[in-house]
């Protein structure tokens, strides 16, 4: 096994980098995994991990769990403890680290009878993160973010989604209103709203369609509400302030699947 | 307008206390609120404001925003940056810091028709905070938590919950099982767990009844799920790891209450 003991190492660099640069890990096509739980869920999603560093401390305690990891990937790195806290996010870290290829977009749009969600500009990457987890536990077909959610691959993100990351189809796209003025030619779309709309117990979601739902402060925008084939609302107490993003975003989803 | 320059001022160590310790809390019977938003929702949401302390710049860039909070209490603090970052939980405080009376628990228990839902042993602030957020905005007759949930009363959960901890009745209890056993002589209770259960889809939530949320990583306990009258399920792709914690709560009191 290869060994990394300074915090000055190349690699070590190089995957602190990815850690904090959205724009990094777009041109290099690489993330990063960051803790047992995680970098174990991603190998076993099938995510294509290029290379493992691991802590003396992390390879004796968690010997067999790290196994399919271990399987997976040849480039394995024993990292000292200093090198391993310069390449995490996190404050504590475990003793693991993977260094994983991006996806591309990998969604079906042309299948009847399948359900998205599209997040438009959701900018917290626990909410985003939790979208993804949601949409992966109830089966939704896959997620659509504008290019200016917050990056799918951000540290935060992959700590919220789990293993969901590596197992919801998804896909970025520039332009929320072009999509779906697109999407509405085979399926139906739904703009998630607060007030003005049809209840979302009245609504039917059958056949091939599309929830869109709207940033944290400020919903969605009119130019994409507006693309929308119909408006949408989750009926609320009148003295409540509002649902969490993720949490609507989870009603709705839930309304479309079951 | 009485002035704080020191952060070894009385009360900023009062409150910086106050902030980290739950058992100061629950004996001073006294939390904190921080941040414009959060502070202003709380005297909106009729919270029994004790005192104020805002800094000049806040002051000057929010006075009517700040007004309904200057209006409801007369011991305010003007309190230098040093003395407001000394106070408060967040890195980058907004400058409005409020010390509020807890509330006793206040819970209607006895009417008809009325909906709950029962958080065990959840330890994740943000989650408890959302739950509470959730059961406000769909409107639950209150939230019931047993007390080896994290504190309602820390920062996180606050800013989690946003004007709800206010606003939704609760209460907190020593023991579930106990509790659900004198509950189902008048109403019935559902345990979410996620196998073996009937599906949520094809429950009848009429009538009395409280639904029983566990502990992120290990669902509830034996005791609490087997004091309850049925056991239910979100149903959820095989392949999936779980629902978050509030995104299954808000899925279920969302079906309790549409």
């Amino acid at each position: 096994m290869k060994e990394i003991s300074s915090k000055d190492n190349k690699l070590i660099k190089y995957i602190s980098k990815l850690q904090t640069s959205a724009r990094f890990r777009r041109e290099e096509k690489r993330f990063v995994a960051e803790g047992l739980r995680v970098c174990v869920e991603a190998v076993l999603s099938g995510a294509d991990i290029v290379s493992v560093l691991v802590t003396e401390n992390a390879l004796n305690k968690h010997s067999e769990a790290l196994r399919p990891l271990l399987v997976a990937c040849s480039d394995v790195y024993l990292t000292s403890d200093k090198a391993m806290s310069a390449a995490c996010d996190t404050q504590t870290p475990q003793g693991v680290v993977c260094l994983i290829k991006t996806l591309d977009n990998n969604i079906d749009l042309d299948t009847i009878n399948n359900k998205y969600i599209l997040a438009e500009n959701v900018q917290d990457p626990s909410n985003l993160g939790t979208i993804l987890r949601t949409a992966d536990a109830l089966g939704l077909s896959g997620v659509i973010m504008t290019k200016d959610c917050c990056d799918i691959y951000s540290p935060k993100v992959c700590r919220g989604a789990m293993g969901a990351l590596y197992r919801v189809p998804f896909m970025i796209i520039d332009n929320a209103p072009d999509f779906i003025r697109d999407f509405n030619k085979t399926g139906s779309s739904f703009a998630a709203v607060v007030r003005d709309a049809q209840p979302v117990t009245s609504c039917s979601f059958e056949g091939k369609c599309l929830v869109a739902v709207g940033n944290e402060g400020n919903g969605l925008t009119d130019a994409t509400a507006n693309a929308c084939s119909s408006r949408i609302t989750i009926p609320m107490n009148s003295n409540a302030e509002s649902l969490n993003a993720a949490i609507a975003a989870g009603i709705l989803m839930w309304e479309m699947i079951k």
